[in-house]
């Protein structure tokens, strides 16, 4: 029994032949599909659970479990680890996505999660403000550049056709390297603006916000004047204490959450009562076209992550290291012969041949 | 940052160069070390939760973590299938480790588990009896003759000499089979004897029970006389509801939990209420001069497995794969030079070389 591995190398080959359009295209659609299929008896997933530490370092390492009968179980073990840009050089988030199959407990496949927990995340932005931001939307603001801006600008810029873009970022030099990671995906003709909180605030259509603000520090911005149909995607919520919106924004929107309890917890809606949350991100897809008479009024998805997104993301890169014959394989479980003999492995023949197979 | 992996291959490679009787003994001994150190403020051990199941097949997977900090965070991952070895010749008990980097998230190592899972239960089975079991215990019995019972009487022939072992099993070939399981750690002196229940429990000096009986269809056996020092390994009870030892053995010994709050809801404990529970392992360890006094007296070790001692397991085995300068290197995690552009990646310049390297 073998597990398929992904390197770096693969992925970056994998998402080079794919193309990175094409392959968040494919995740908003498929994202879509497996929102509005979504069965809780089939498919069930816990609150994530974690390490929180400030030793050695301020950090936390959580992992996040998703069981699909008959199908896979997603482990998904995920670091966020604030001061490593600065001081190492290093993603904010890093994170492995281990597959196992239910039927055995075999480890199926392990994979890189940090792309892909980028990717996917913007995803999740796609598919809320298809359904709650105004129709043609065009100008979308964006507070804090880092990697999470990157991809809810990617995102969004497959299903809304900007004319602006707007970010601010308390740390100039992310907003001055902001428009050269982006410039793949951004039209020429659309500008790319520093703007003032205010400005951002006040001129978005959409608005993504994923900071790295403070626990106990939030909100971000404060009562600023805004577009009376404004759509925020509030990204950097996931930690109890940590928010971004002023509550009164969240009390005169439409406030949706990608999953419930954990939105609650770790998310925006720490700011609500249960009565002034709205539909979960299943519901808003499924009820799209009666949600959608919200398009022109303020509306807010809170984002926290969810493992459901993860294995839409995995399955969807492991489908493409299939058809391009892409990945390596090893034999990591010491499987013996006889299931009653622990140390019968070690009586086997020598396999003295590579470790590493190909996945072809 | 690259990853380093274990490959079956090399598991057996590195057990064959230490041999299993010194990978034991030292495991043992860093065992007892480990205990005895343990300390709650730096190494946090969370409850163990997990998927079970009924479809596709009866199962569990669970995931045990560990937090070891300034070290190393540990995720264990494992899966139960009791149906496995009959309907698809694989192992009951499959597992991987994965360890994590606390300071970034990193990945730093993706070794095999099942092999460790049962020698490291053996290993804490030969900790607690030398504590609790009659100095010069002789008689050995085994209720149980799968994977478990190997490694139980492996460890314990470590640290006893034995006369005699005395096996059971419901399975006649279970029973069978198991002489030349054990052959490479047996003196050819000591006979290996089938016997009743009755025999196994009443002529022994120590007691190792590991069988697969079902959620409520405990005790394995009931009222028989026992020798008044007999010490009880119990190892197969780990789920609410299975159940092993009955009551009134537990009521008159001095039981010992490998950790309390886990044996109170998955192991022989559960029948107990917590008056009736004596030390967990990290006391009976570190008070092993005052608990010597229970060696005339009956003494249980209930196993349920604990985190802690994967963790040592592991990081005996990490040792000598370095020292012999064994395994693959792979570079999982899309690491990107600047951590604000998930995307920088895909413009990295492209590494055709092969996309794993040696361990040394």
């Amino acid at each position: 029994m073998s597990t398929l591995l992904l390197s770096y190398q693969d992925l970056q080959q994998l998402v080079r032949r794919v193309g990175i359009d094409r392959f968040m295209d494919e995740l908003i659609e498929r994202l879509t599909s497996a929102l509005s299929a979504f069965d809780p008896e089939e498919t069930e997933i816990p609150l994530r659970a974690g390490f929180h530490y400030e030793r050695p370092v301020t950090g936390l390492i959580e992992w996040m479990p998703l069981l699909k009968r008959q199908d896979s179980v997603l482990m998904k073990v995920v670091g966020y680890h604030p001061n490593s840009p600065l001081t190492l050089q290093m993603p904010t988030i890093l994170s492995v996505f281990s597959k196992y199959d239910p039927a055995t407990g075999h480890l199926e496949a392990v994979v890189d999660g940090t792309f892909m927990t980028a990717v996917r995340t913007g995803a999740a932005s796609a598919v809320a403000s298809r359904v709650l931001a105004k129709s043609g939307s065009r100008r979308l603001g964006l507070i804090g550049c880092g990697a999470q801006a990157v991809t809810q600008l990617h995102a969004l810029s497959r299903t809304f056709e900007f004319e602006k873009v707007l970010i601010h970022d308390s740390d100039p030099t992310a907003m001055q390297s902001f428009p050269a990671r982006v410039a793949a995906f951004v039209d020429r003709r659309t500008g790319v603006h520093e703007a003032s909180l205010e400005r951002v605030v006040g001129e978005s259509d959409i608005l993504c916000v994923a900071t790295s603000i403070g626990i106990g520090e939030g909100p971000v911005f404060g009562e600023l004047p805004r577009l009376p149909w404004l759509h925020v995607n509030a990204v950097g919520s996931d930690f109890p204490g940590k928010v971004e919106l002023p509550v009164t924004l969240l009390r005169e929107s439409l406030v949706c959450a990608d999953t419930l309890e954990q939105a609650r917890k770790e998310g925006e809606c720490q700011q609500l009562v249960p009565d002034e949350i709205g539909p979960d991100l299943v519901e808003l897809v499924r009820g799209h076209e009666r949600y959608a008479s919200f398009r022109d009024q303020p509306t807010v998805f809170d984002s926290t992550g969810w493992a459901l997104q993860d294995h839409v993301a995995l399955e969807l890169m492991l489908g493409y290291a299939a058809e391009y014959a892409l990945g390596s394989t090893i034999q990591i479980e010491s499987m013996t012969r006889d299931p009653k003999d622990p140390y019968e492995f070690l009586d086997a023949a020598d396999e003295t041949a590579s470790r590493l197979g190909t996945a072809s």
